[in-house]
């Protein structure tokens, strides 16, 4: 970080450039943050394509080279890839170099990557809670950020400086931050995004002639939209949210048994009373 | 129904004038489809809103008067309603008289209606697959059945000409027609249309902690719209509509129970297969 300068960070480096890191990109280059975004990838057309869209001024595939020089690294990559390449990523960083990831499921990352971290760089966690049901860098868009919710989750061990820095870079990108422990944040998003994208599924499977779905209105559509999203990200989100995610379904087994007997005593007062709670609620949404 | 006027009918007499019977109305101005249209309500200051809003020509709280000289009589009154009201309305319409519902759940009101038609009146039941989350004539719209679905329900009992004037009086709306039995429409609006709004509504109520609202994203909203609708009716249609919702209810459970052994393996592969089979049939829709 040079104080001389406009920018937050001279040369920020994202690990990752599709639908998130490519936003990002964008974001930081839009809003003045960044000086030189660098992006990082396994795949050189896509790294083209990424800086074809604006998204990265350089792309690299080669570690050393996206890390040279770098004040800010950010992990845009699933949960398992993070994981996995970490070590070594967190080896090779700058010190004092500034640390986040985007991951969408927190489990035992958060301490994981503390721990790499080490006395001498600057690691927070953070979830910025947007999105696109479409992937890839064609998807991005340098607005995604804007006026969303970004959930940042730090443990014990986490540096007070890591976490302003990490606050900072998303309020910069017009977000507003919100800290909860990880364990936390886990249950937060199974309850109001993992299980809800679950749930769509199965009222789709369970609908077992598909030509019935031709007499679905609106409202089936609408609650089923996001069971439309990509199967292979949400496979492995609602594996990592196991837990969290458990605990939704049995709750939701408990819900509709006890829906069953409201229906079931043939008094519409009693699921007209259940209804209305979820009325109101809706409403104020 | 005069074959020298460019209308279909002399006189329609819609009973009940709220968001689908004063829709009818407009539609049928709209499409020249009825030379007159007079509506029937209990009371009279919304019958001079829907006669504003030029869903009617004519509004009275007399049902004889209502009745003279109509040749299509159509009941956009809900369930209950339409079940106490109809034996004196069938006895009072004129002889030859075309006669239809627009009621949601069919139950034994198509057999019970077509018993009271007896041998000098044209009864043939139907669901108009329409609607909106407002409701009364306030949110009524001439382009409501525009493009929809209507699905009419005959017994072994329904007289030929009755099918074949509800079925032309709904295409002259713009509408496609279907013809099912009311047990087999039961099932399907039970499957694509009452059960989701109890499953949405499930999913609302679940989210025990209200704080947690702000963190859903577009997902949770558009899965949860439908729950945001009037309660007193979704109440009257789900009791209505018992014993197919609760084969939905029965269905859904066993549905989580083996999402939760898929989850549970921790195998993101069982999972995949089971989201990807939802999201190729969502993306069908």
């Amino acid at each position: 970080m040079n104080e001389n300068s406009p920018y937050i960070y001279n040369k920020v480096t994202i690990v990752g450039v599709g639908l998130m890191g490519g936003s990002l990109g964008m974001a930081l280059k839009d809003k003045g943050v960044a000086k030189e975004v660098m992006g990082w990838g396994r795949n050189e057309g896509r790294l083209a394509a990424a800086r074809e869209l604006g998204a990265i001024d350089r792309g690299t595939r080669d570690r050393g080279e996206a890390l040279a020089g770098t004040d800010l690294l950010v992990f845009a990559t699933p949960i398992g890839v993070t994981s996995r390449i970490a070590p070594e990523w967190f080896a090779d960083a700058p010190p004092g170099c500034m640390i986040t990831d985007m991951v969408s499921v927190k489990g035992t990352l958060v301490d994981d990557l503390t721990a790499l971290a080490g006395p001498r760089r600057y690691y927070a966690s953070s979830h910025p809670l947007c999105g696109s049901e479409d992937t890839g860098v064609g998807a991005a868009r340098p607005d995604l950020f804007d006026g969303k919710l970004c959930l940042i989750t730090p443990v014990p061990k986490t540096k007070k400086p890591a976490i302003g820095g990490v606050q900072s870079l998303w309020q910069a990108l017009g977000m507003t931050v919100i800290s909860m422990a990880p364990t936390r944040h886990d249950q937060v998003v199974a309850a109001v995004s993992h299980f809800p994208l679950l749930l769509a599924s199965a009222l789709i499977n369970q609908i077992g002639d598909e030509k019935l779905l031709k007499f679905s209105g609106t409202g089936l559509l609408d609650t089923t939209r996001i069971a439309g999203s990509s199967p292979v990200m949400w496979a492995e989100i609602i594996t990592a949210n196991k837990k969290a995610v458990l605990g939704q379904l049995d709750g939701m087994m408990e819900t509709l048994m006890l829906v069953k007997q409201h229906v079931k005593s043939g008094d519409p007062a009693r699921i007209k009373g259940w209804l209305q709670r979820a009325s109101r609620r809706r409403r104020k949404m």
